[in-house]
This record gives structure tokens, C-alpha cells and sequence, in this order.
């Protein structure tokens, strides 16, 4: 029987603001990317997420970010490898006192937003987040890195012996060679809900996506990320899992 | 044998900006309080210092502070008590990361600056930073807290099962009640070093002081703390701990 | 014929997050409180809303914070006198740049959070903030400070020469005495719609409200402060101006 | 006769951390670049900076950087160009405040760090740059923006109508071709006090330079950059300044 795991952004309110919808997204998902307080996340919102997705379950990962809550860390910087390896590790030290506390651990790490970008192609920058997972890890190597397949940073992780995780997204469009159109591009967001839930139920089943193209594609991986920030989105999240379920394909985390 | 602890604040320089003479001390000090990132401290620094630290067998601290780089944590906040509980765990966290990837532990947590004056008589706020430790130590209850004799700090740490630990400032002036005079007040530092060190040897051999009436007063403590960031500062904490020593003192950390 | 200003706080987002509805409150008040980047705020939020503010020929009003995002300036600080006030200058002096841009002037200032309820009593951060307003307008005095009637901030307003505002709040309920009733305690917030309106004219056309106890009090205001970050606030806004405007009451800036 | 300005970084501490020896600094300088908050630079210094420049007829210039106190503006940043143009104009009116409190204005513009080796060659941001000089100048263009001749900034500013000020740097190696060899490779920098005195007036009297392969190259510069945030620096001001005197140079700020 095929299994996927489905993540998705969590906690990344700050203070008085709030964006995501925790709680309901926790009862779709089964790994939570819990932001650390880099990019968003302040301390008291990162121990209620992982107060509640310990009490259901969810698997919690850190989501490590550039240090820039002006920007949400959407915007790449030059962080020389020593600093940003250590403020990788920072940040995942610091959401692990809170995973602990709620009797579970952090079981996984993936980079946020410019630096998930930067680390597909940035061989620098993907070994100094490696080098991060390694530092938090005290060299025992058993944290899994979620990454993008093909990218620097899931060929990095693998040869420093860390677990590489791969993943899609279903609403995202693919390239016939199996890559992201990127997002500016025409038709790079699919915003069809139907089609939406259809992709993931292929990805899931047989690793496989129609392209930009119309052509088949292999897409091979072992979680599906959920968008829930934007309206409709838990829905939408809700849907995906219950057509997963119904096609067949068990919904469980990968740890 | 009489023995006595020295901590001081380390790594309290933040990217460009360096301010205590972090190498130098370590050669001193028993026990280093090490600033997590809130008033002070890079997560690169953070690393190097436990890196530096854990070589010379020096006993790492989390020094943890109110979030207020402008004001150095040297300003008093209301900050609710759920907030300042997952900051102080959140620190906390963030170094345990540092001093594990050193071989070593965080072995103790002290409060900084303007916290630290804070908590000697602020119930909610002494009950928050116990609160933030037990978080951290998710509730085995081991690590220790280091503030001043008869603070509400220690009281608490003290009622929730940790290990409460007293210290002393061999350059400040004593009431004869026993408590710090406070600073502003005329004579509230002492500045002359020979006078310091004097009364670093009668606070570790006696656990007196001459208060600055006069009179002999009892300040029972575990661990003298000494400063590091005035010039003259490391060269005056090396004669302290040498007068220690020969004064057959056993200058060794508390845990 | 009586006149009142309506003003509400604005711009309170901070990059990806929001949380006023700018747009639709600037269709209803007359003068708009602009975060300035220290609780909220970011400088194209600020841009935006100075541009929008001016086109509606809304009043643009520097709402000056303690630094402090992780806690949206809710959190008493005690900041040194002299550096609130260089930092309420540099507050007002940011956003005078995106005002004039627009075409005009920041042409008042209000206090934001726990810095506006600690001006009320406290004589030293009171007359940190009127420094920082004369810094800011180079002792020209010309720049109004909006606040509570009988706070220290409004007299060493005046005492320094500066226009003092007074302003009142429809939604809050009043003591005898003609203070606030204290956020938490019971019926501290007025919740029903209808009263709200009522009080805003009574408050508007003869400067009296009914206190919680019951009696007539007077509280004489040139502003009335609505709120914009909650649930239906901007309809209420509506209606608040609406019945002000039926009732004889010309709203408009007080300057 | 030739005249020649001497511009520096002052006001680069923040809070507790001192970095620029303003005060001996501004005793040298014609031109004082000062943080405004964004790499370095709290709302008091700014204050005190501007306060002394002023009383020394010392011009004030807006240093304006990417929000980064972490790496001090050091680490190039994929800033969006409507967020970077309204970020300098919030820089540039904060610092105008004090500029004005001393009784003078911000005299000129000058980007820091990453941002200043960015917006010589990128276009998009040198133009958001000169976007927000043009919003803080409220479109009368006047303010001298000054950087590297032949930069992107320059050609832009000019474009604009905003005066372009070029600066050479007399520790820093050329090419052949008029550009700064690289930081990084051999011999970028010139360490030798003497080279430097003698480069600075070459500079100024003739603006020819020496190249690192021994050619004689152009460079024609309104204003020389000296370092204030190095052992020896200010000494070594002292002696250009001297020399250049010496030399029949009038050292005189370009505005």
C-alpha cells in the first residue's frame, strides 16, 4: 500500500499577528514545519503548535529561515556558511526545548522560503545548512532533511548521511524535466481546487504529474506540502487527505 | 577546603560588534554565563564560546534576557509570564544546541540585566523564568539557577525542585542587611582592585563582607561573579582568582 | 455647530503580515494613526497609507511606540529618558518623509500601547515623548500630541508649548471620576454596537458619558479613537459617523 | 587651487556597542556618513553624531544600508526594489530629524556595506536606491548621492536630476582600469600608512592612482573615503588630512 506524508507551513504568526490557521491545518497534515523564530514564529506560538501537534500526533519539523522577519525570509541574502550553519542550528535548538517539552522531538528539518529556493541550486549555502542539521544533530546524523529532489541540498544531506526527504506540491506547475515552473511564470500555481486534489492523488500513487507540457513526468516523493495561509487553503487541505484516503493511499508521516 | 565558583558574561558582542574579551576570561572563569541571543550574542558566537568553553573544561550558563538588543536587556518589560516562560526556554534551547555539539551540556541558567534585578522581588516574573527552566529541562527538574541570596528567583527555583544557587559581586558595596547597595547610590561599586580582591577571599573563605556602614556582614554564596567587560577587567579577575588560590581556596564550578 | 475627529490606529501590518483594514477605516476617519516601524509598520506599509491617508485628505498622525514588534509595543518598557525621546524623533521623522512625499505633513503625534498608558501617570517617560515631539519639530512647537485628558503627557505638552488633544473613547467604559475603567476588569469594554453609537454622540455633541456606575460624567474630547483590528470594526466605524453626522455633528480633523 | 572632501563612517555602534571613534573622527572628516539604524546606528547616537558634526560644520550624510543588524549591512540581500526605495527614504527622514534638531540638514547619501557594492553594477536596486532618495527629497531632487564613478547609482542619480558625487578610496587597491580589486585577492588593501598619504594626495592633486600592476590610472573623485573602525585609524586620517594641506589641498565638504 502506498503512503504519503503531507506538510505544511505552521506558527508563523509573530506576536500580535497571526497567519496561519494552526489548529485546523494540524488535524489535516501529518508533519508540521514549525517556524523557529527567524522568519516568523515567537517563542510562545512555537510551544503551542508543538503542544498541539504532539497531542495529535503530527510529526514536528523545524523550519529554518534567513534571519529576516521584515521579509519573511523571502528574501535571499549572502549569509557567509559559518553564520548561517549556526543560525540553522540555533533555531533548531531552539524549537527542540519546545518539541521536548510536549514529550516528542524535532523529527525533521526544512529550509523556508528564499533559502529553500537558494540551497536547490547554491552549493554553498545548501553544505552550511547541512552543516547546521549536523551540529544540532551532535554528529549522530539521524535528522532528516525535506528538500526538493535533485536539489544541492538533499545530495548534500545524503552524503553527510543525514536522511533526504523529497517532496512536491500539487499546486504547483512542473517542467518536463521534473522541476517547478517558476513562480512569475504563467500557469506556475495551479489554482483549480479539482485539480489540485487530482495531482496529488497521482503524485501520491504513481509518483507521476502532468507538465506545463501536457507530457508525463516523474516526480518521486515521500511528502506532498500543503499551502495554509491563503483563504480556502485548509479546505483545500482537507480534500487533498480525504481523495488520498479514498484512492488507496495511506496518509502518515515519514518518521 | 573552602571552595568558591567565578562566573562572568561571555559572548556578549553581536555580529560586528564585539564586547567582552571572551578568550581571556575563559582562562579565569569556573562558570560562563553565556548571552543567548536576546540582549546579545550571534548564534556564531554562541558556538565559538561553548566551543572555547567546553576545551578548557569551563561550565556553560544561559544567560537569558529580556528581547531588547537596542537596550542591551538593561530595561525593564512587562512581559506576561506565558511570553517570558517560552523566551527564557527558547534561549535556553538555543544554546543547548552549542554546548552539546561541544561535547558538553548547558549546565545552569542565569537571568541578565535588568531580568536579573527584575526577579529578585518580582513574584510573576521569577515564577515565569522558573517556569521557562522547567520547560527547558522538560520537568527532570536538574538544572540550576543562579541569582541572589534571598531572591524570589531562587525561592521559586528552589520550591519547583531546582537546584538554587547563590552568588556574590566582590566589586559592589553591601548593605548591612546584606543586600547589594544600589547602583547609583554614592559607593555602590567598589573600584579600588585590591579592595575586590580582598573581599573575594572574605566572601569565599567566611562568607563576609564589610558592609558599607561598616559592619561585618553574611553573604553566603557558591560562585562570585566578576566582570569582563570594563578595561582592566580580565587582569583584575586574574589576581582575584590567583589571591583565591593561594589563599587556599579551591576555585572550581558549582555542578 | 459641534465638530469631532475620528481617529483610528493604521498600518499596523509588518511585511507579510496584516492587521488593519487601512483602506476601508481611511474611508471613515479623519485622522489616521500611522505606525512608524517600532511596533508595527514597515516603511512600504507606511509609504502606502501616507499615500492613501493624503488622497482621502486624511490627517496623518505618527503613532510612536517603544521598539518592541515581538510584543506590538503592549509591554511596558522603562527606556532612559533621552533615549525615548531621540526615539520618538526618529519615529516621527521616518514618517514625515512618506507624509510629505504625499504631499503633506505629519500633523500630530499619539503615543502607542503601553507607552500611551504609561504617559498617562509617568512624569519622566511623559516628557520623554514631549522631547522627542519638540527634536522632531525643531522647536518650532507647532505639532499637536493627542491623549488622555488629565495625563501628565497633555500638560508637559502644553507646558512646552505644544497643542495638547484631547481625545475620548466610545467603547471604553468610564469611571466617575472620568478615567478608564481598567482593561480586565468587568465591563471594562463597551461590546454592544448601539451603545457604542450613542456614546459617540452624547460624548461628541455635549461631552458627557454614562459612567459604569451609572452617573453623568463629563469628558470633554476634540477626537474620538475607533478601533480597526477587530471583527466588524469597520462597520461600526461606519455607523459611529454616520449617526455623528445625522446628529449635527461635523466630523473632521482638529487641524 | 584643488580642493578635496573627506567623508567617514561615524555613529556605527548600537546601543551598549561602540564601534567608530566619532568624536576624534569628526575632528578630521568634511563629511560624516551616519548610520541611521538599519546596520548599526540606535536613535541616540544619531542624535549625539549629528549634534557634534553640526557644531563642527562637519556635513551630515544618510548611510543608508539593508536592514541587517546581525551582519551589520554586509550581506547582499534580494530586496524587492518598491520595499529597498521606501526603506532609504525611511532611513533618510529619520536621520533628517536630528540633522535638523542640530540646526543643519542631511547633506547627501551614501549606501553601506552590501547595499554599496550591490548598486554598482545592479541596476534594479541602484535605481530603488535613487527611488528613495527621490521620495525623501520630495521630488526637488537636491540631494547629492555619492558612491563609485562609474556605478549604476551614479549614472542613475544623474538620470534623475539628484547631483552624483564620486569618492576614491586611498587604502584601497586599483586595476588598471579604474575599479577596486576585489577584497579577498592579495593586495586589495594598502597597509602601508605612508602608501596611503601618499596615494590620498596623488588623488586629490592630480586624480591619478597607481594601479596594483605599477600603471598610472585616472581616478577622478570629489571626495576621499578614510576608515574609522580600525586600530590606528584615526591617527592615520590625521596624517592624510595633513599632508593633503601640506600639499596646497583645500579639504572642504563637496556640498
Amino acid at each position: 500500500m502506498t503512503s504519503i506524508d503531507l506538510n505544511a507551513d505552521l506558527g508563523e504568526g509573530f506576536g500580535r499577528w497571526q497567519l496561519t490557521d494552526d489548529e485546523r491545518l494540524l488535524s489535516v497534515v501529518t508533519s508540521a514545519n514549525v517556524a523557529c523564530g527567524f522568519h516568523a514564529g515567537d517563542a510562545a506560538t512555537m510551544r503551542r503548535v508543538c503542544e498541539q501537534a504532539a497531542e495529535r500526533g503530527v510529526r514536528i519539523g523545524a523550519q529554518v529561515s534567513y534571519r529576516d522577519l521584515a521579509g519573511f525570509g523571502r528574501r535571499a541574502m549572502d549569509v557567509p556558511p559559518a553564520e548561517l550553519a549556526a543560525e540553522v542550528a540555533y533555531q533548531i535548538g531552539a524549537l527542540e526545548v519546545f518539541a521536548r517539552a510536549a514529550g516528542t522531538r524535532v523529527s525533521y528539518v526544512k529550509p523556508h522560503g528564499a533559502l529553500y529556493n537558494r540551497v536547490v541550486h547554491d552549493e554553498e549555502q545548501a553544505g552550511a545548512v547541512v552543516d547546521g542539521v549536523l551540529l544540532a544533530t551532535r554528529a549522530d546524523a539521524t535528522l532528516p532533511v525535506l528538500g526538493l529532489p535533485g536539489s544541492r541540498l538533499l545530495e548534500l544531506a545524503a552524503k553527510a548521511g543525514l536522511p533526504a526527504v523529497t517532496e512536491a506540491f500539487a499546486d504547483r506547475a512542473y517542467t518536463e524535466r521534473g522541476t517547478l515552473v517558476p513562480r512569475g511564470q504563467d500557469g506556475a500555481v495551479v489554482t483549480d481546487p479539482e485539480a489540485v486534489v487530482e495531482r496529488s492523488v497521482g503524485l501520491a500513487r504513481s509518483g507521476v504529474v502532468i507538465s506545463h507540457t501536457g507530457t508525463r513526468v516523474e516526480v518521486r516523493a515521500r511528502s506532498l506540502c500543503l499551502h495554509g495561509d491563503t483563504p480556502g487553503a485548509v479546505e483545500l487541505a482537507r480534500r487533498v487527505r480525504a481523495r488520498l484516503e479514498e484512492s488507496g493511499v495511506r496518509v502518515e508521516a515519514f518518521v
